[in-house]
């Protein structure tokens, strides 16, 4: 029997982002997400969702351009570590001793030590809710280290290596076994 | 080194949504999106974004409502065969002998059998690129089988068996190993 839990912002598993923004001065800012994903394919774009009072929002709707960062495991507690304290007290590049560097094709900071970079400009922005920021960015071009890419050229996740969020528990998890080919496990026969 | 590998729809992973709707007639349409997610917490809202050709898109754009579903995966093969094949050509509940069910709360039918329901109404609409619609839709309900409820009455990742979508490679993955629990592992000491 299904029961009613109520409205809550729960789906699951939730994709982990780092957008990287600069401020009206330049300095770099970073911050995780969990509120985003792909909004479409021609041209690409990404959305996410940021509180309005957050940094981030700020700085891009002035500089109208992000990046993202799909992180790995390997740097979870710097991945975290962004999403719980605010650029407004810190520079969480120094926090981290991680370097930020200039993108090349949005005014937008990345971090240099993280391997799989989309570089985004805003197309569209609006108000969600009572304290959201929407924002809609054209993924201009994605870069990536060489160590994470498979023999076609592009991003390999089992090297790669994300992880997902959980909202209902608030834990992090793994990519799992391969579960079926898409687009092939349910053809018709 | 980092090389550029272009503008493309990849982040990894991406969620895997089956989204309900109703046409004119009350036909019961499903159809699966990996381009969506959550994008407020006050009201819960979440973002999809279907092809505007796509009978689900037609579909809310008049019926102002949809239902989410978490799969598990259980359900790959449905899931899959939900998002190959359009409703334009078939009523999908019938070709795979699901039932559908009227939601309680908004204008759109469920998938009986999926233990993980969102009921949401649509607050926001426009278009993004040349062939999207990007419909935000207010979480008005969740309605979960008790079976994939944990302790908290909330669903537990680990019944719910979601998996997730990579675009790059074309595959289903499961939810792996944990990592770390969130906004503790990043935590100054």
């Amino acid at each position: 029997m299904k029961v009613s839990i109520g409205p809550k912002p729960f789906i699951q598993p939730n994709p982990v982002l780092v957008v990287g923004s600069y401020d009206r001065s330049g300095e770099p800012n970073i911050m995780t997400v969990a509120w985003g994903g792909m909004c479409c394919s021609v041209p690409p774009c990404i959305t996410i969702s940021p509180a309005k009072k957050s940094r981030t929002c700020e700085n891009i709707m002035v500089s109208q351009a992000f990046t993202i960062r799909i992180p790995s495991t390997n740097f979870v507690k710097e991945v975290d570590y962004v999403g719980i304290y605010s650029g407004r007290n810190e520079n969480k590049f120094k926090s981290l001793g991680l370097t930020p560097v200039r993108s090349e094709k949005v005014n937008a900071p990345y971090v240099n030590e993280f391997p799989f970079i989309l570089e985004c400009k805003v197309i569209y922005s609006h108000e969600i809710g009572v304290d959201t920021q929407q924002f809609i960015g054209e993924i201009v071009d994605i870069k990536a280290e060489e160590e994470i890419l498979g023999g076609d050229g592009l991003p390999d996740i089992r090297k790669v290596q994300p992880f997902v969020y959980d909202e209902v528990g608030g834990n992090y998890y793994k990519i799992g076994d391969l579960v079926a080919k898409a687009f092939l496990i349910g053809k018709k026969k």
